[in-house]
C-alpha cells in the first residue's frame, strides 16, 4: 500500500550534470524522487543494460530520453542514430525520446560559421520528412517521439522549430501515440500564443518540463536556465494549462546552469524540489 | 534633374555609432547616402534644433527616430517622455518614431533582478492603454509610432512585443497613418509565420530595418547583429515579401555590435552600403 500521493517531480539528469547516472539514481532514491529524465551520452557510460537494472530496481519511472533529432541536414546517417535512440527509448520504457529537430545545416553550436545553408523552410521541410520515416519505426516500439520547439535565440543553431504551434502542425500528420510535443516553459514562456496552443496541444503533450528563464541572459545563452523563482517566468498560467490539456504525467526540471552545475548535486536536488513544491505542484 | 533613382539605403546613426550627429550627416553626403536614422540622446547632445538644419541643409531624409516607447510601467511620466519624442519626431519630419515597448516591470537590461513583475499579459495590457492615449497626439503631429516586434530573447528585458503578428494585432484599432510597425530582419527571421504576416502588414510598414543574426551570439547578446551576409539570414524572401507589401521607403542599416562600433566609421559605411548593394537591393 502506497500512502501517499504519487510525486510528479521528475528529475532531468543534467539538472544534477556531474552525477553519473548511477548517482543520479541513488540521489532520486535518497531524495524520494520518482521520477528521472535521462540523457544518451551518460546512459552509454553507464552502459544501457545497467541502466535499465537501476532504473527498475530504484522503482523510477524514465520520464524522458533526452534526445534524438538533429534532422535537418537530410543526413541518412542522422535516420540512423534515431533508430538507435527510439531503441534506446524502448529498452528504458522512457515515456518519450525528445527531439531536437537540428538548426540550419552547417551550423554548429559554438563555433564560427562556415559553409551553412540559409534556407529555413528547407530545414523545416527537412524535419517533416524525418518524421514521417522515424514515427512508424517508433510506433511499433512503443515509443513517443516528442517535438520540443526550443526559444528562437537557438534557431539557427539548434532547432528550426521555434513555437509550440509549429510543434503541433509538425505532430499533425501523426498518431499522438507516435508523436507528441514537450512543453518547456523556458522555451515558450515570451509565446503570446502560447496558453492557447497548449490547449490545442491536448492528447499531444509528451512531456512538461520546467525551469525559469534568467535575466541577464549568461554569455553562454544554453546556460540561461534558472531555478524556478530566480527568473523572469509566470509558471502557474503555464502549469495550469497543461493540466488543463489533460497532461498528468511526470514534470522534469531541467536547468543548464554554470552555477547549477558547479555545486553540491544534493543540494541542488532539495533546492529544486522546495521550489518545485512552491511554484508547481506537489 | 537628379539622374539616377532614388537610393533607399539608410544609415541608422547606431551603426556607426562613434559619430555625432553632425559627423553622420557629413558621413552620408560623403558616401552619397540620402536617408538617415537618428537616436533621440544624439539628437540631444547636437541640439534638435541644429540637427534639423544639418539634416535639411544635407537634403537627408530622416527614415526613422529612435525610439519612445517603455510603455509597460504604466508610469505616466513615460508618457510625457512619449509626448516629447513625437514632438521632435515631428520636428525632426521622421518617417517614423520606432516603439520598442519595454519589457517586465522592474527587468533592467543588464542588472541583476531585483522586485519585478512577471504578469506578461498585464505588461502588454499597458502598451495597448498607452497607445490609445499616443496615437492620438502622434497624428496630431502628423507622426506616425512604429511598433517594433523584438527577437523573443529580449522579451523580459526589452520588448513584451516578441511577434510580428502580435504588433499588427496591437497597431489594429488604430489608423495605419498613426500606428505601423518595423520589420526589422535580426528580430523575426526566425519566425515560422513571418511571410504571412509581412502580407498582412500591407499598409502598416513603417519601417525595414536589416542587419544579420550571428551565430553563435556574443557575450552580450544585444550586440549579436552582423553585417549582412555575415549571419544566418536569408535576406531575398524578407526583402521581396516586404517590397509585396507595398512598402517602397528607405531601408536602414542599424548594427548593433561591437567589432564594427570598433572599427572606423567610413571603413563601416563602405562596407555596409556593399553588402547592401549585394544582398538587399540598389
Amino acid at each position: 500500500m502506497r500512502a501517499r500521493a504519487k510525486s510528479r517531480f521528475s528529475l532531468n539528469q543534467w539538472t544534477t550534470r556531474r552525477w553519473s547516472v548511477a548517482e543520479a539514481v541513488d540521489g532520486c532514491v535518497r531524495h524520494g524522487v520518482e521520477a528521472i529524465g535521462l540523457w544518451r551520452q551518460d546512459v552509454a557510460a553507464q552502459g544501457l543494460k545497467e541502466t535499465v537494472e537501476l532504473v527498475a530496481d530504484a522503482g523510477l519511472r524514465v520520464s524522458s530520453l533526452c534526445r534524438g533529432g538533429f534532422l535537418t541536414s537530410g543526413d541518412p546517417q542522422a535516420l540512423d542514430d534515431n533508430r538507435r535512440a527510439i531503441d534506446e527509448a524502448a529498452e528504458l520504457d522512457a515515456a518519450c525520446l525528445v527531439m531536437v529537430v537540428g538548426g540550419l545545416p552547417g551550423v554548429v553550436p559554438g563555433r564560427p560559421l562556415g559553409a551553412i545553408s540559409r534556407d529555413l523552410p528547407a530545414a523545416r521541410e527537412r524535419v517533416a520528412e524525418a518524421l514521417a520515416v522515424l514515427a512508424p519505426y517508433a510506433g511499433e516500439r512503443g515509443v513517443r517521439l516528442a517535438l520540443e520547439p526550443l526559444h528562437p535565440m537557438y534557431c539557427a543553431d539548434r532547432a528550426v522549430l521555434s513555437t509550440l504551434g509549429q510543434a503541433l502542425d509538425l505532430a499533425e500528420p501523426h498518431p499522438p501515440e507516435q508523436v507528441g510535443v514537450v512543453v518547456d516553459t523556458f522555451h515558450v514562456w515570451w509565446d503570446p500564443d502560447v496558453l492557447e496552443q497548449i490547449a490545442r496541444a491536448a492528447g499531444r503533450i509528451a512531456s512538461y518540463q520546467v525551469c525559469d528563464f534568467l535575466s541577464p541572459l549568461p554569455a553562454d545563452v544554453l546556460l540561461g536556465r534558472g531555478v524556478m523563482g530566480e527568473g523572469v517566468i509566470d509558471f502557474a498560467p503555464l502549469t495550469e494549462a497543461v493540466a488543463a490539456a489533460g497532461y498528468s504525467g511526470d514534470i522534469e526540471v531541467e536547468i543548464f546552469n554554470a552555477d547549477v552545475w558547479a555545486a553540491d548535486p544534493d543540494e541542488i536536488l532539495a533546492r529544486v524540489r522546495s521550489s518545485f513544491a512552491e511554484l508547481i505542484g506537489e
